[in-house]
Protein backbone atom coordinates (compact mmCIF):
# COMPACT_ATOMS: atom_id res chain seq x y z
CA UNK A 1 0.00 0.00 0.00
CA UNK A 2 2.74 2.71 -1.56
CA UNK A 3 1.11 5.84 -0.96
CA UNK A 4 0.85 7.65 -4.20
CA UNK A 5 -0.58 10.74 -3.33
CA UNK A 6 -1.36 13.33 -0.54
CA UNK A 7 -3.30 16.30 0.55
CA UNK A 8 -3.10 18.31 3.65
CA UNK A 9 -6.13 20.02 4.60
CA UNK A 10 -6.88 23.59 6.04
CA UNK A 11 -9.44 22.55 8.69
CA UNK A 12 -9.51 26.23 9.94
CA UNK A 13 -9.98 27.68 6.39
CA UNK A 14 -13.36 25.80 6.29
CA UNK A 15 -16.31 26.96 5.45
CA UNK A 16 -19.46 24.99 5.47
CA UNK A 17 -20.76 27.16 2.76
CA UNK A 18 -17.15 28.38 0.70
CA UNK A 19 -17.52 27.70 -3.23
CA UNK A 20 -14.38 26.50 -3.36
CA UNK A 21 -13.67 23.67 -0.82
CA UNK A 22 -10.38 23.04 -3.34
CA UNK A 23 -8.58 26.36 -1.66
CA UNK A 24 -8.37 24.65 1.66
CA UNK A 25 -6.36 21.70 -0.32
CA UNK A 26 -2.34 21.69 -0.82
CA UNK A 27 -1.62 18.36 -2.30
CA UNK A 28 2.12 17.41 -1.09
CA UNK A 29 4.39 14.72 -1.91
CA UNK A 30 3.79 11.70 0.10
CA UNK A 31 7.20 10.73 0.39
CA UNK A 32 8.52 14.24 1.33
CA UNK A 33 8.37 15.88 4.94
CA UNK A 34 4.66 17.28 5.84
CA UNK A 35 4.21 17.09 9.29
CA UNK A 36 6.70 18.46 11.73
CA UNK A 37 8.06 16.86 14.84
CA UNK A 38 5.08 18.66 17.48
CA UNK A 39 2.77 16.89 15.74
CA UNK A 40 0.39 15.41 18.35
CA UNK A 41 -0.67 13.04 15.54
CA UNK A 42 2.70 10.82 15.86
CA UNK A 43 3.71 12.26 19.91
CA UNK A 44 0.10 10.73 21.13
CA UNK A 45 -1.34 9.14 18.58
CA UNK A 46 -4.07 11.71 19.87
CA UNK A 47 -6.22 12.31 16.63
CA UNK A 48 -8.64 9.98 14.20
CA UNK A 49 -9.10 8.02 11.06
CA UNK A 50 -10.75 6.56 8.07
CA UNK A 51 -10.18 4.38 5.61
CA UNK A 52 -11.84 4.24 2.65
CA UNK A 53 -12.13 1.54 -0.43
CA UNK A 54 -11.73 2.71 -3.77
CA UNK A 55 -12.54 0.87 -6.57
CA UNK A 56 -12.15 1.83 -10.00
CA UNK A 57 -11.69 5.35 -8.76
CA UNK A 58 -15.00 5.07 -6.80
CA UNK A 59 -15.02 5.64 -3.33
CA UNK A 60 -17.03 3.20 -1.16
CA UNK A 61 -19.70 4.23 1.14
CA UNK A 62 -18.22 7.72 1.58
CA UNK A 63 -21.21 9.09 4.25
CA UNK A 64 -21.04 6.33 6.65
CA UNK A 65 -17.13 6.95 6.53
CA UNK A 66 -17.70 10.43 7.14
CA UNK A 67 -20.35 9.99 10.16
CA UNK A 68 -18.21 7.96 11.55
CA UNK A 69 -15.24 10.66 11.30
CA UNK A 70 -17.62 12.98 12.90
CA UNK A 71 -18.88 10.71 15.68
CA UNK A 72 -15.04 9.97 16.27
CA UNK A 73 -14.41 13.81 16.64
CA UNK A 74 -17.14 14.15 19.39
CA UNK A 75 -15.86 11.03 21.39
CA UNK A 76 -12.22 13.00 21.56
CA UNK A 77 -13.38 16.17 21.78
CA UNK A 78 -12.39 17.41 18.83
CA UNK A 79 -13.42 20.62 16.49
CA UNK A 80 -16.34 18.98 14.60
CA UNK A 81 -14.89 17.96 11.09
CA UNK A 82 -16.31 20.34 8.32
CA UNK A 83 -18.35 17.30 6.18
CA UNK A 84 -18.39 18.81 2.68
CA UNK A 85 -14.21 19.90 2.93
CA UNK A 86 -13.83 16.31 3.78
CA UNK A 87 -15.95 14.68 0.86
CA UNK A 88 -14.19 16.98 -1.61
CA UNK A 89 -11.16 15.97 -0.20
CA UNK A 90 -12.24 12.65 -0.53
CA UNK A 91 -13.19 12.37 -4.12
CA UNK A 92 -9.44 14.39 -5.06
CA UNK A 93 -7.67 11.91 -3.28
CA UNK A 94 -9.89 8.94 -5.13
CA UNK A 95 -9.10 10.07 -8.62
CA UNK A 96 -5.57 9.84 -7.63
CA UNK A 97 -5.53 6.20 -6.51
CA UNK A 98 -4.99 4.77 -10.11
CA UNK A 99 -7.33 1.67 -11.88
CA UNK A 100 -8.13 -1.32 -9.55
CA UNK A 101 -8.44 -1.49 -6.37
CA UNK A 102 -7.16 1.28 -3.95
CA UNK A 103 -7.70 2.87 -0.39
CA UNK A 104 -8.15 6.91 0.67
CA UNK A 105 -7.01 7.19 4.13
CA UNK A 106 -8.36 10.65 6.07
CA UNK A 107 -6.61 11.88 9.53
CA UNK A 108 -7.84 14.41 11.75
CA UNK A 109 -4.76 15.23 14.24
CA UNK A 110 -5.29 17.63 16.99
CA UNK A 111 -2.69 19.52 15.68
CA UNK A 112 0.79 21.23 16.79
CA UNK A 113 0.94 21.33 20.48
CA UNK A 114 0.84 25.16 20.92
CA UNK A 115 0.37 25.83 17.28
CA UNK A 116 -2.52 25.80 14.69
CA UNK A 117 -4.71 23.17 15.64
CA UNK A 118 -6.01 20.34 14.42
CA UNK A 119 -4.39 19.36 11.25
CA UNK A 120 -5.82 17.03 8.43
CA UNK A 121 -5.01 15.19 6.00
CA UNK A 122 -5.75 12.85 3.20
CA UNK A 123 -3.81 10.07 1.27
CA UNK A 124 -4.27 8.08 -1.95
CA UNK A 125 -2.60 4.33 -1.95
CA UNK A 126 -2.87 1.31 -4.23
CA UNK A 127 -4.11 -1.00 -1.68
CA UNK A 128 -2.71 -4.75 -1.56
CA UNK A 129 -3.50 -7.65 -3.01
CA UNK A 130 -6.24 -9.21 -1.05
CA UNK A 131 -7.59 -12.07 -3.30
CA UNK A 132 -6.09 -15.09 -1.44
CA UNK A 133 -8.05 -13.80 1.86
CA UNK A 134 -11.27 -13.46 0.17
CA UNK A 135 -11.03 -16.70 -1.98
CA UNK A 136 -9.32 -18.86 0.23
CA UNK A 137 -9.81 -17.21 3.75
CA UNK A 138 -8.07 -16.68 6.82
CA UNK A 139 -6.90 -18.03 9.83
CA UNK A 140 -7.52 -16.30 13.02
CA UNK A 141 -6.77 -16.39 17.29
CA UNK A 142 -9.24 -14.90 19.54
CA UNK A 143 -7.22 -12.39 21.92
CA UNK A 144 -8.57 -10.96 24.99
CA UNK A 145 -8.92 -7.10 24.80
CA UNK A 146 -8.65 -6.73 28.58
CA UNK A 147 -12.19 -4.69 28.83
CA UNK A 148 -15.39 -6.07 30.10
CA UNK A 149 -17.95 -5.82 27.94
CA UNK A 150 -19.89 -2.89 29.91
CA UNK A 151 -16.85 -1.54 30.11
CA UNK A 152 -17.53 1.66 27.69
CA UNK A 153 -20.94 2.23 29.04
CA UNK A 154 -18.84 3.05 32.65
CA UNK A 155 -15.93 5.00 31.19
CA UNK A 156 -16.55 7.09 28.04
CA UNK A 157 -12.53 8.37 28.34
CA UNK A 158 -11.53 4.81 27.07
CA UNK A 159 -12.85 6.24 23.75
CA UNK A 160 -13.91 2.34 22.67
CA UNK A 161 -16.31 3.42 19.63
CA UNK A 162 -13.71 6.15 18.27
CA UNK A 163 -11.61 5.28 15.56
CA UNK A 164 -8.67 7.14 16.95
CA UNK A 165 -4.72 6.73 15.73
CA UNK A 166 -3.81 4.93 18.98
CA UNK A 167 -3.57 1.85 17.46
CA UNK A 168 -0.62 0.42 18.91
CA UNK A 169 -2.23 -2.47 20.67
CA UNK A 170 -4.61 -3.47 17.51
CA UNK A 171 -0.78 -3.20 15.63
CA UNK A 172 0.17 -5.35 18.52
CA UNK A 173 -2.39 -8.25 18.36
CA UNK A 174 -1.78 -8.80 14.86
CA UNK A 175 1.77 -9.26 15.16
CA UNK A 176 0.44 -11.72 18.32
CA UNK A 177 -1.68 -13.73 16.00
CA UNK A 178 1.25 -14.42 13.45
CA UNK A 179 3.38 -15.33 15.60
CA UNK A 180 0.68 -18.24 16.32
CA UNK A 181 0.79 -18.87 13.31
CA UNK A 182 -2.62 -17.08 11.97
CA UNK A 183 -3.29 -14.05 9.99
CA UNK A 184 -5.44 -12.01 11.92
CA UNK A 185 -7.37 -11.88 15.81
CA UNK A 186 -10.60 -11.47 17.08
CA UNK A 187 -10.84 -9.70 20.55
CA UNK A 188 -12.64 -10.41 22.86
CA UNK A 189 -13.94 -8.87 26.11
CA UNK A 190 -12.26 -10.30 28.98
CA UNK A 191 -15.79 -11.94 30.19
CA UNK A 192 -15.78 -13.79 26.81
CA UNK A 193 -17.84 -11.91 24.50
CA UNK A 194 -16.92 -11.79 20.70
CA UNK A 195 -15.83 -7.79 20.10
CA UNK A 196 -14.11 -7.11 16.68
CA UNK A 197 -10.78 -7.83 14.63
CA UNK A 198 -7.81 -5.33 15.50
CA UNK A 199 -8.96 -3.48 11.88
CA UNK A 200 -11.89 -5.40 10.79
CA UNK A 201 -15.62 -6.44 12.30
CA UNK A 202 -16.81 -9.85 12.04
CA UNK A 203 -20.34 -11.32 10.89
CA UNK A 204 -20.81 -14.97 11.88
CA UNK A 205 -24.08 -17.08 9.77
CA UNK A 206 -26.18 -18.99 11.62
CA UNK A 207 -28.32 -20.95 9.69
CA UNK A 208 -29.99 -17.96 7.23
CA UNK A 209 -29.27 -15.31 9.75
CA UNK A 210 -26.30 -13.10 9.75
CA UNK A 211 -24.98 -11.80 13.08
CA UNK A 212 -22.31 -9.36 14.25
CA UNK A 213 -21.66 -8.31 17.89
CA UNK A 214 -24.70 -5.38 19.33
CA UNK A 215 -22.84 -1.84 19.06
CA UNK A 216 -22.74 -1.04 22.67
CA UNK A 217 -19.77 1.43 22.29
CA UNK A 218 -17.02 -1.32 22.86
CA UNK A 219 -16.62 -1.72 19.32
CA UNK A 220 -16.31 0.36 16.12
CA UNK A 221 -19.84 1.02 13.62
CA UNK A 222 -18.47 -1.21 10.58
CA UNK A 223 -18.99 0.67 7.71
CA UNK A 224 -18.36 -2.64 5.50
CA UNK A 225 -21.09 -4.63 8.02
CA UNK A 226 -23.60 -2.21 7.91
CA UNK A 227 -23.14 -2.06 3.84
CA UNK A 228 -22.90 -5.98 4.05
CA UNK A 229 -25.82 -6.05 6.31
CA UNK A 230 -28.06 -3.85 3.64
CA UNK A 231 -26.86 -5.90 0.92
CA UNK A 232 -27.79 -9.45 2.96
CA UNK A 233 -31.49 -8.22 3.80
CA UNK A 234 -32.10 -7.06 0.49
CA UNK A 235 -31.22 -11.06 -0.76
CA UNK A 236 -33.65 -11.95 2.21
CA UNK A 237 -31.32 -13.42 4.90
CA UNK A 238 -32.02 -12.31 7.92
CA UNK A 239 -29.40 -9.87 10.00
CA UNK A 240 -29.02 -9.33 13.75
CA UNK A 241 -27.26 -7.47 16.47
CA UNK A 242 -26.36 -9.72 19.39
CA UNK A 243 -24.32 -9.93 22.48
CA UNK A 244 -22.32 -13.15 21.21
CA UNK A 245 -20.38 -15.32 23.74
CA UNK A 246 -16.83 -16.70 22.08
CA UNK A 247 -18.60 -20.69 22.16
CA UNK A 248 -21.13 -18.93 19.57
CA UNK A 249 -18.31 -18.15 17.39
CA UNK A 250 -16.73 -21.34 17.44
CA UNK A 251 -20.32 -23.10 16.88
CA UNK A 252 -21.29 -20.74 13.69
CA UNK A 253 -21.57 -21.84 10.40
CA UNK A 254 -19.64 -19.71 8.80
CA UNK A 255 -17.83 -16.38 10.00
CA UNK A 256 -16.11 -13.46 7.90
CA UNK A 257 -14.16 -10.80 9.08
CA UNK A 258 -15.00 -7.70 7.01
CA UNK A 259 -13.43 -4.32 6.16
CA UNK A 260 -13.28 -1.64 3.80
CA UNK A 261 -10.05 -2.59 2.13
CA UNK A 262 -10.17 -6.34 2.47
CA UNK A 263 -13.65 -7.01 2.24
CA UNK A 264 -14.57 -9.78 2.95
CA UNK A 265 -12.39 -12.43 4.41
CA UNK A 266 -13.53 -15.89 5.48
CA UNK A 267 -12.12 -17.33 8.52
CA UNK A 268 -11.11 -20.99 7.63
CA UNK A 269 -9.61 -21.77 10.83
CA UNK A 270 -10.71 -20.33 14.37
CA UNK A 271 -7.77 -21.08 17.26
CA UNK A 272 -6.82 -23.78 15.15
CA UNK A 273 -10.62 -25.58 14.25
CA UNK A 274 -11.59 -25.65 10.94
CA UNK A 275 -14.01 -23.59 9.80
CA UNK A 276 -16.76 -24.05 6.67
CA UNK A 277 -15.35 -21.36 3.83
CA UNK A 278 -18.57 -21.46 1.69
CA UNK A 279 -16.32 -20.18 -1.44
CA UNK A 280 -19.53 -19.24 -4.17
CA UNK A 281 -21.34 -17.18 -1.31
CA UNK A 282 -18.14 -15.46 -0.18
CA UNK A 283 -17.72 -14.73 -3.86
CA UNK A 284 -21.29 -12.98 -4.19
CA UNK A 285 -20.49 -10.66 -0.95
CA UNK A 286 -17.03 -9.54 -2.61
CA UNK A 287 -18.75 -9.22 -5.80
CA UNK A 288 -20.97 -6.80 -3.87
CA UNK A 289 -18.56 -4.94 -2.40
CA UNK A 290 -16.51 -4.08 -5.60
CA UNK A 291 -19.46 -2.68 -7.15
CA UNK A 292 -20.10 0.76 -6.94
CA UNK A 293 -21.55 1.70 -3.91
CA UNK A 294 -22.61 5.34 -1.91
CA UNK B 1 6.04 23.73 26.03
CA UNK B 2 7.64 25.08 22.80
CA UNK B 3 9.76 23.03 20.65
CA UNK B 4 13.16 24.73 20.28
CA UNK B 5 15.27 22.12 18.77
CA UNK B 6 14.82 18.82 17.01
CA UNK B 7 17.14 15.94 15.77
CA UNK B 8 16.51 13.20 13.40
CA UNK B 9 18.05 9.79 14.49
CA UNK B 10 19.13 7.61 11.33
CA UNK B 11 18.92 4.41 13.39
CA UNK B 12 20.06 2.24 10.55
CA UNK B 13 23.22 3.96 10.28
CA UNK B 14 24.17 3.19 13.95
CA UNK B 15 26.39 1.02 14.82
CA UNK B 16 27.16 0.29 18.92
CA UNK B 17 31.15 1.13 18.05
CA UNK B 18 30.89 4.00 16.03
CA UNK B 19 33.37 6.58 16.87
CA UNK B 20 31.13 9.35 15.51
CA UNK B 21 27.83 8.87 16.53
CA UNK B 22 26.95 12.58 15.93
CA UNK B 23 27.25 11.41 12.29
CA UNK B 24 24.07 9.62 12.53
CA UNK B 25 22.28 13.05 13.66
CA UNK B 26 20.72 15.67 12.02
CA UNK B 27 19.12 18.37 13.17
CA UNK B 28 16.35 19.97 11.74
CA UNK B 29 13.84 22.61 12.29
CA UNK B 30 10.95 22.00 15.04
CA UNK B 31 8.71 24.19 13.25
CA UNK B 32 9.31 22.94 9.88
CA UNK B 33 7.91 20.05 8.25
CA UNK B 34 10.35 16.75 9.09
CA UNK B 35 8.07 13.71 8.95
CA UNK B 36 5.83 12.14 6.01
CA UNK B 37 2.59 11.12 6.17
CA UNK B 38 3.55 7.46 5.87
CA UNK B 39 4.73 7.46 9.45
CA UNK B 40 3.44 5.05 11.75
CA UNK B 41 3.94 7.31 14.61
CA UNK B 42 1.47 9.25 13.06
CA UNK B 43 -0.94 6.63 11.25
CA UNK B 44 -1.26 4.20 14.42
CA UNK B 45 0.47 5.60 17.48
CA UNK B 46 3.05 3.37 16.74
CA UNK B 47 6.19 3.91 18.49
CA UNK B 48 7.03 4.47 21.75
CA UNK B 49 9.04 7.62 23.71
CA UNK B 50 10.41 8.70 26.56
CA UNK B 51 10.22 12.43 28.33
CA UNK B 52 13.73 13.31 30.23
CA UNK B 53 13.75 16.47 33.03
CA UNK B 54 16.43 18.79 32.08
CA UNK B 55 17.60 21.21 34.74
CA UNK B 56 20.03 23.97 33.78
CA UNK B 57 21.37 22.13 30.79
CA UNK B 58 21.37 18.68 32.79
CA UNK B 59 19.16 15.18 31.95
CA UNK B 60 18.03 13.89 34.81
CA UNK B 61 18.05 9.95 35.32
CA UNK B 62 19.12 9.00 31.42
CA UNK B 63 20.18 5.84 32.09
CA UNK B 64 16.63 5.03 33.85
CA UNK B 65 14.92 6.39 30.71
CA UNK B 66 17.35 4.66 28.20
CA UNK B 67 16.70 1.56 30.12
CA UNK B 68 12.65 2.02 29.76
CA UNK B 69 13.35 2.74 26.06
CA UNK B 70 14.93 -0.63 25.80
CA UNK B 71 12.44 -2.34 27.69
CA UNK B 72 9.29 -0.63 25.45
CA UNK B 73 10.63 -1.61 22.15
CA UNK B 74 10.88 -5.26 23.58
CA UNK B 75 7.85 -5.30 24.01
CA UNK B 76 6.27 -3.83 21.50
CA UNK B 77 8.78 -5.43 18.46
CA UNK B 78 10.94 -2.60 17.84
CA UNK B 79 14.38 -2.79 16.78
CA UNK B 80 16.87 -2.81 19.50
CA UNK B 81 17.45 0.88 20.40
CA UNK B 82 21.44 1.84 20.06
CA UNK B 83 21.85 3.20 23.97
CA UNK B 84 24.99 4.82 23.05
CA UNK B 85 23.41 6.56 19.84
CA UNK B 86 20.33 7.77 21.94
CA UNK B 87 22.37 8.93 24.95
CA UNK B 88 24.37 11.17 22.41
CA UNK B 89 21.51 12.34 20.95
CA UNK B 90 20.43 13.33 24.82
CA UNK B 91 23.36 15.30 25.59
CA UNK B 92 23.05 17.20 22.65
CA UNK B 93 19.31 17.70 22.73
CA UNK B 94 19.65 18.63 26.49
CA UNK B 95 22.75 21.39 25.49
CA UNK B 96 19.55 23.02 23.52
CA UNK B 97 17.14 23.38 26.45
CA UNK B 98 18.17 26.55 27.71
CA UNK B 99 18.33 27.99 31.28
CA UNK B 100 15.95 26.74 33.84
CA UNK B 101 13.89 23.60 32.90
CA UNK B 102 13.40 21.88 30.20
CA UNK B 103 12.25 18.52 28.63
CA UNK B 104 13.99 16.24 26.11
CA UNK B 105 11.61 14.29 24.11
CA UNK B 106 12.96 10.53 22.66
CA UNK B 107 10.87 9.20 19.95
CA UNK B 108 11.46 5.81 18.25
CA UNK B 109 8.76 5.13 15.27
CA UNK B 110 7.99 2.00 13.92
CA UNK B 111 8.71 3.92 10.49
CA UNK B 112 7.01 4.50 7.20
CA UNK B 113 4.96 1.89 5.76
CA UNK B 114 6.93 0.25 3.18
CA UNK B 115 9.78 2.53 3.93
CA UNK B 116 13.01 3.12 5.78
CA UNK B 117 12.18 1.70 9.67
CA UNK B 118 12.52 2.62 11.83
CA UNK B 119 12.85 6.31 12.11
CA UNK B 120 13.53 8.16 15.21
CA UNK B 121 13.98 11.55 16.47
CA UNK B 122 14.59 13.86 19.16
CA UNK B 123 13.36 17.40 20.59
CA UNK B 124 14.34 20.11 23.15
CA UNK B 125 11.97 22.14 24.81
CA UNK B 126 11.86 25.04 27.64
CA UNK B 127 9.63 23.52 30.35
CA UNK B 128 5.98 24.79 31.32
CA UNK B 129 5.98 26.09 34.58
CA UNK B 130 4.83 24.06 37.46
CA UNK B 131 5.77 25.30 40.35
CA UNK B 132 2.26 26.09 41.50
CA UNK B 133 0.99 22.64 40.99
CA UNK B 134 4.42 21.57 43.07
CA UNK B 135 3.73 24.12 45.86
CA UNK B 136 -0.23 24.40 46.23
CA UNK B 137 -1.00 21.17 44.66
CA UNK B 138 -3.16 19.29 42.21
CA UNK B 139 -6.76 17.96 42.46
CA UNK B 140 -7.11 14.46 41.20
CA UNK B 141 -10.11 11.97 40.30
CA UNK B 142 -9.64 8.82 40.01
CA UNK B 143 -10.97 7.26 36.84
CA UNK B 144 -11.69 3.81 35.70
CA UNK B 145 -8.43 1.97 33.05
CA UNK B 146 -10.78 -1.22 32.09
CA UNK B 147 -8.21 -3.50 33.06
CA UNK B 148 -8.24 -6.29 35.49
CA UNK B 149 -5.57 -5.97 37.82
CA UNK B 150 -4.36 -9.31 36.40
CA UNK B 151 -5.14 -8.19 32.49
CA UNK B 152 -1.46 -7.81 31.44
CA UNK B 153 -0.12 -10.96 32.80
CA UNK B 154 -2.91 -12.57 30.52
CA UNK B 155 -2.84 -10.33 27.46
CA UNK B 156 0.79 -8.97 26.95
CA UNK B 157 -0.41 -7.61 23.63
CA UNK B 158 -2.16 -4.73 25.57
CA UNK B 159 1.39 -3.03 25.90
CA UNK B 160 0.67 -2.20 29.38
CA UNK B 161 4.29 -1.62 30.18
CA UNK B 162 5.21 -0.08 27.50
CA UNK B 163 5.98 3.68 26.85
CA UNK B 164 4.05 3.63 23.78
CA UNK B 165 2.63 6.47 21.36
CA UNK B 166 -0.77 5.44 21.71
CA UNK B 167 -1.82 8.26 24.43
CA UNK B 168 -5.08 9.08 22.87
CA UNK B 169 -6.92 7.70 26.35
CA UNK B 170 -4.74 9.18 28.53
CA UNK B 171 -4.81 12.69 27.18
CA UNK B 172 -8.83 12.41 27.16
CA UNK B 173 -8.72 11.03 30.90
CA UNK B 174 -7.06 14.50 31.54
CA UNK B 175 -10.02 16.41 29.48
CA UNK B 176 -12.22 14.23 31.41
CA UNK B 177 -10.57 15.51 34.99
CA UNK B 178 -10.80 19.01 33.41
CA UNK B 179 -14.48 18.49 32.54
CA UNK B 180 -14.92 17.55 36.26
CA UNK B 181 -12.96 20.13 38.10
CA UNK B 182 -9.80 19.10 38.39
CA UNK B 183 -6.11 18.87 37.90
CA UNK B 184 -5.53 15.55 36.80
CA UNK B 185 -6.72 12.04 37.25
CA UNK B 186 -5.21 8.54 38.66
CA UNK B 187 -6.17 5.41 36.94
CA UNK B 188 -8.08 2.55 38.95
CA UNK B 189 -8.21 -1.07 37.40
CA UNK B 190 -11.55 -2.00 36.73
CA UNK B 191 -11.58 -4.27 40.19
CA UNK B 192 -10.45 -1.30 42.40
CA UNK B 193 -6.90 -1.01 42.66
CA UNK B 194 -4.54 1.97 42.15
CA UNK B 195 -2.49 1.72 38.89
CA UNK B 196 -0.76 5.43 37.77
CA UNK B 197 -2.20 8.61 36.74
CA UNK B 198 -1.92 9.19 32.82
CA UNK B 199 1.48 11.28 32.50
CA UNK B 200 2.89 10.15 36.28
CA UNK B 201 3.24 7.77 38.66
CA UNK B 202 1.75 7.87 42.26
CA UNK B 203 3.39 7.34 45.43
CA UNK B 204 1.24 7.42 48.85
CA UNK B 205 2.28 8.21 52.44
CA UNK B 206 1.34 5.80 55.04
CA UNK B 207 3.52 6.88 58.04
CA UNK B 208 6.98 6.68 57.85
CA UNK B 209 6.33 4.12 55.02
CA UNK B 210 6.10 5.32 51.03
CA UNK B 211 4.05 3.10 48.79
CA UNK B 212 3.73 2.85 44.88
CA UNK B 213 1.72 0.32 43.10
CA UNK B 214 3.42 -2.85 41.99
CA UNK B 215 5.07 -3.07 38.88
CA UNK B 216 3.22 -5.91 37.90
CA UNK B 217 3.06 -5.17 33.87
CA UNK B 218 -0.30 -2.62 33.79
CA UNK B 219 1.72 0.25 34.72
CA UNK B 220 5.03 1.99 33.78
CA UNK B 221 7.99 1.84 35.80
CA UNK B 222 8.21 5.29 36.88
CA UNK B 223 11.76 6.58 36.64
CA UNK B 224 11.42 9.80 38.93
CA UNK B 225 9.10 7.69 41.46
CA UNK B 226 12.50 5.14 41.20
CA UNK B 227 14.83 7.76 41.82
CA UNK B 228 12.48 9.57 44.54
CA UNK B 229 12.48 5.94 46.34
CA UNK B 230 16.17 5.79 46.39
CA UNK B 231 16.32 9.25 47.75
CA UNK B 232 13.34 8.69 50.47
CA UNK B 233 15.61 5.44 51.75
CA UNK B 234 18.67 7.64 52.09
CA UNK B 235 17.09 9.34 54.47
CA UNK B 236 15.60 6.51 56.55
CA UNK B 237 12.22 6.13 55.63
CA UNK B 238 10.78 2.98 54.39
CA UNK B 239 9.62 2.35 51.25
CA UNK B 240 7.08 -0.64 49.71
CA UNK B 241 5.71 -1.59 46.37
CA UNK B 242 2.50 -2.75 47.16
CA UNK B 243 -1.04 -3.69 45.28
CA UNK B 244 -3.16 -0.72 46.69
CA UNK B 245 -6.87 -0.87 46.98
CA UNK B 246 -8.41 2.69 46.41
CA UNK B 247 -9.58 2.84 50.06
CA UNK B 248 -6.10 2.56 50.94
CA UNK B 249 -5.47 5.28 48.43
CA UNK B 250 -8.06 7.50 50.36
CA UNK B 251 -6.76 6.54 53.74
CA UNK B 252 -3.19 8.14 53.23
CA UNK B 253 -1.21 10.42 55.23
CA UNK B 254 -0.17 12.36 52.09
CA UNK B 255 -0.19 11.04 48.23
CA UNK B 256 1.79 13.14 45.00
CA UNK B 257 2.00 12.03 41.26
CA UNK B 258 5.76 12.02 40.21
CA UNK B 259 6.67 12.19 36.92
CA UNK B 260 10.18 13.92 34.80
CA UNK B 261 8.84 17.46 34.01
CA UNK B 262 6.09 18.43 36.93
CA UNK B 263 8.43 16.78 39.74
CA UNK B 264 6.24 16.06 42.61
CA UNK B 265 2.53 17.03 42.68
CA UNK B 266 1.18 16.52 46.03
CA UNK B 267 -2.21 15.84 45.99
CA UNK B 268 -4.42 17.98 47.42
CA UNK B 269 -8.16 16.90 46.85
CA UNK B 270 -9.01 13.45 45.88
CA UNK B 271 -12.21 12.75 44.28
CA UNK B 272 -13.14 15.51 45.98
CA UNK B 273 -11.88 15.15 49.61
CA UNK B 274 -9.41 17.25 50.95
CA UNK B 275 -5.74 15.59 51.01
CA UNK B 276 -2.64 17.21 53.82
CA UNK B 277 -0.23 18.60 51.66
CA UNK B 278 2.90 18.81 53.58
CA UNK B 279 4.01 21.97 51.79
CA UNK B 280 8.23 21.87 53.79
CA UNK B 281 8.42 17.73 53.01
CA UNK B 282 7.27 18.31 49.77
CA UNK B 283 9.70 20.94 48.60
CA UNK B 284 12.38 18.81 49.79
CA UNK B 285 11.39 16.06 47.38
CA UNK B 286 11.33 18.75 44.67
CA UNK B 287 14.91 20.32 46.03
CA UNK B 288 16.18 16.61 45.30
CA UNK B 289 14.32 16.39 42.24
CA UNK B 290 15.94 19.58 40.58
CA UNK B 291 19.02 18.56 41.80
CA UNK B 292 21.29 17.11 38.71
CA UNK B 293 20.46 13.22 38.72
CA UNK B 294 22.20 10.42 36.66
Amino acid sequence: MALRFALMIDPLAADQTAPDLATTFTAVDPAAPALTVGELSTQRGDGIFESIGVVGGHPQEVEAHLERLVHSARLCDLPEPNVAQWRAAVAIAASECGEGEGVVKLILSRGVEHGPTPTAWATAATAADFSLARTEGIRVVTLDRGYAIDAPARAPWLLLGAKTLSYAVNMAALREAHRRDADDAVFLSSDGFVLEAPTASLILQRGDTFITPAPNGAILHGTTQLSLFEHLAARGFETAYETIPVDELRRADAAWLVSSVRLAAPIRQLDGADLTVDAEFTASLNDYLLSPRD
